[in-house]
């Protein structure tokens, strides 16, 4: 079981290791790569096709083609993280209005955990223990929280 | 195997026959339930705990909260769908931007094809009869567009 | 007669403090708890049903779900602040743009102070002492005004 | 016990009669000026301050100054509706951004339905009966969403 | 020949000072309150009406209803200069989008100076000095503009 | 005392007829002429430079370069109308959004009406007919406004 | 010479349209394909590495991923149109906002003709009858403006 | 061959020097000349009329009229740069949604690298030289890319 965080640019890194903490702190396996859908769109057709993990995470800015492009190479579900800069609604808008037929799961912008999260709450349909994870992760994040009011 | 489709409100059938037709072709087993975040929350929460689907589908317009209600109640995985309206940047943002900790798979706006395309590519993870007509399925898409240049 | 303010998370407080300060210099009561909309779902509802305030007041950002589930819950009136954040129109339209039936008062981009000023107008329906107090910091806010153009 | 409803402009009536419709239906009584903030701003100081009704709501579209008009001139609480036009968030914008001091409470687009039960909501604070016919109307609203989906 | 600059708050003072910078350089007499639409609606009519200026500048921000409020006082022409802040696009909204029958003149984000020579090319229809001076004015622009290509 | 009204394409004669309304009625000298800011920049510039008008107002959509393009050339005031088409924002951003020193008082959406009452605010200044005429049709305007409420 | 025209899908076609009646006018010989970003990358890839045209244009909507897609595959200049839907700002972001090092020049939404003519200005830079006839339809396109204006 | 560069304003310099930067690279002549289309309109013309420069590249932000006024005086190839601001979608789509007949090729906000790119792509339709560069220059691109993921 893995998963393969494709980056456009090396500038987008901060967003990929919110998606790194997540996946080692739930010991998922995981690939990461730098590769970009406009200046290397070959080596993303490569790595997409060659890739042995389960799913993708795509983290991409600006016209934030990366996750369209690695769904375009692979019938594997593909998670796209908008990265935030000057205008925001151009990474959000250019992962999320796929067109019909090639679907793209769109997260929020720069949410590199909850790329992660919904990750592994995929593979955790076809595996006990990380299902069990998340939800122990859950219910630890529901505790904290209603912990945090006690002493308020 | 199952989908479970939840629409916040009768007018968004037209959204959410898009996905079933999907689902029909590939032959996948769905329930289809009409239940609002704002209106019916207990009435969510009990149809998501209670549900014996692997993933949910929430398709909603507006302050669009019903995908984000069904990923509070549940880990497995949440796909949502924006239903346009007169501001279509509303259910976009409600449903794209979630909080770190609960993920929504977001699709572009009224694409109930794409919800229920994602749904099938992350069952098919698990179901190697699913994956193969996935793949015919996006053959088939290929072929059709570049039969379609012959013509012309 | 009280107001109950609900966070989404910890880093709303500083928008909360602003509703805190204004209660405070009107003595209105008031009681504040961090609640996740999406990450405890059922402490939301816990507190909501079980909370003895009048009112409510939601704050949150992003997909700003927390005062509508909080509206779902009551039919006592719900104020909500959009919290700011990177887009900003996703908290403003998560917030303001609620399904017919369930109504959230919406307030502006991290307006804590108006939040509280319209809790207390609506205590002020029925307590003259607050009316009067109302009325009196609206004429002090004037008079500062026009004062602020006699030394100009 | 009694609303006053303020439109900026005859085009906005459809809008106003959605909030006509529930005041009728929870029997609470109301009156309906047109008044615009623009074109006649001492009729709309002579209405406010003049007026026996415990709360208002404007309806107004474009640079919908109305709602804020309304709320300058009076510390009873102001719902605003904003009118959809060709821009729309030009009437959501000025409605909810409203500056420190002088709060309005915004619903959403075209939500004349939500003004009102979110009036009766505010005056169902110090009357039974208007708060129990409330919880019927939520409840009535949940079981017939709730028994739509036993013919699907 | 009189200017009155209107202020909906002090925080807007380094937008005024870029008019009064104009109106200075160009010997433009004019007079400065501070009076917001929303927390002093009497002070601004009061000052609106008794005023002896040609013509108004109403400087705000948010929900700027200034600039509208002023124009609903009077048929003197009356230029709007929204105010920065986190959403821009609500006073620049607030500003343009008035309604048929009264109209402001809407200036650029910020743009005090603009507003100013607006102002003064208004006032030149009748003065010929003044008209000088603006032409004076553009010529000096435009030649500091090509002159600064010279010793680049 | 004469208005000069230049409109970017044939297509915007609607928006010009409001105006062309509001100054026959006022019985305002104008003429019209058709001149793109792109297709025809010398025109403009002939026209602008030699028009014996008091003031322009200039009429475009899209890229909304017409009421900035006539600025460029005189130092009369400019009245710049955004006409709506599939984005809206394009006009008003275009024609609200000038650069310091060349001010242009830019009116709402498809305003032709408001850009018209604008020009004679402005010329009013200096002819006490059109002065007292201003006022009686905001007097009127007042009237039917207050008179619409008594058949209500 | 050459100009090749790759639609996104078959409801581009009327955009498409805009584009193949400039080239007729100015018979300039083109090919059309219709090619998918997202549901045929390889075709994308093999049509434009292969194509023997000088430019390309990409006509595309939603997340308009196709003219960078084409200007991924080619150092040739490529021209990218986005078409209007339901949100419109998706494919104008899409397309404009490339990150560095792989250009595509964007022109307005659903402007298929200037695509076209920007299209014939580059050719012209090494064909001296193409700038010929661009230069007589800019001189054709103002004396018709011109005109326009005589009988008016 | 020679590209000429035109920025509104010296503040538009750290946007043009990106350009200079790849120009020099390549070894490109270039000239740049800062000329205003609102300050300078005669000016702009000048310039783009006498330029020996195959192509321009217009450089500016707010309502950036500078690309679209160089292209109405020349049917030379216009690349425009958005210059980034407090509005943004202002310059992006002031440069983008030109009207028919008269084309700019936008590039993405303070995008010069990109502009000189497209420049280069078009000026090596004829050069090969310039083409071979060019597709060293992506090569490199992509190496670099490929090479990054090594050390990681």
């Amino acid at each position: 079981m893995k998963v393969h965080i494709i980056l456009g640019s090396k500038s987008d890194m901060p967003v990929a290791e919110k998606a790194q903490k997540i996946l080692d702190d739930f010991k998922v396996d995981y690939e990461l790569t730098i590769a970009s859908a406009h200046r290397t769109p070959e080596y993303v057709q490569k790595i997409v096709t060659q890739s042995t993990a389960d799913l993708f995470i795509g983290v991409a800015g600006l016209a934030a083609a990366l996750p369209g492009t690695i769904a375009a190479h692979t019938t594997k579900p593909v998670i796209g993280i908008p990265v935030s800069g000057k205008v925001n609604l151009d990474a959000i808008l250019s992962i999320i209005q796929m067109p019909p037929g090639v679907p793209v799961a769109a997260v929020g912008l720069d949410r590199g955990d909850n790329a992660a999260l919904l990750a592994i709450e995929i593979l955790a349909l076809s595996n006990k223990t990380l299902k069990k994870k998340m939800e122990d992760y859950r219910k630890h994040m529901k505790e904290e929280i209603i912990a945090s009011n006690k002493g308020a």
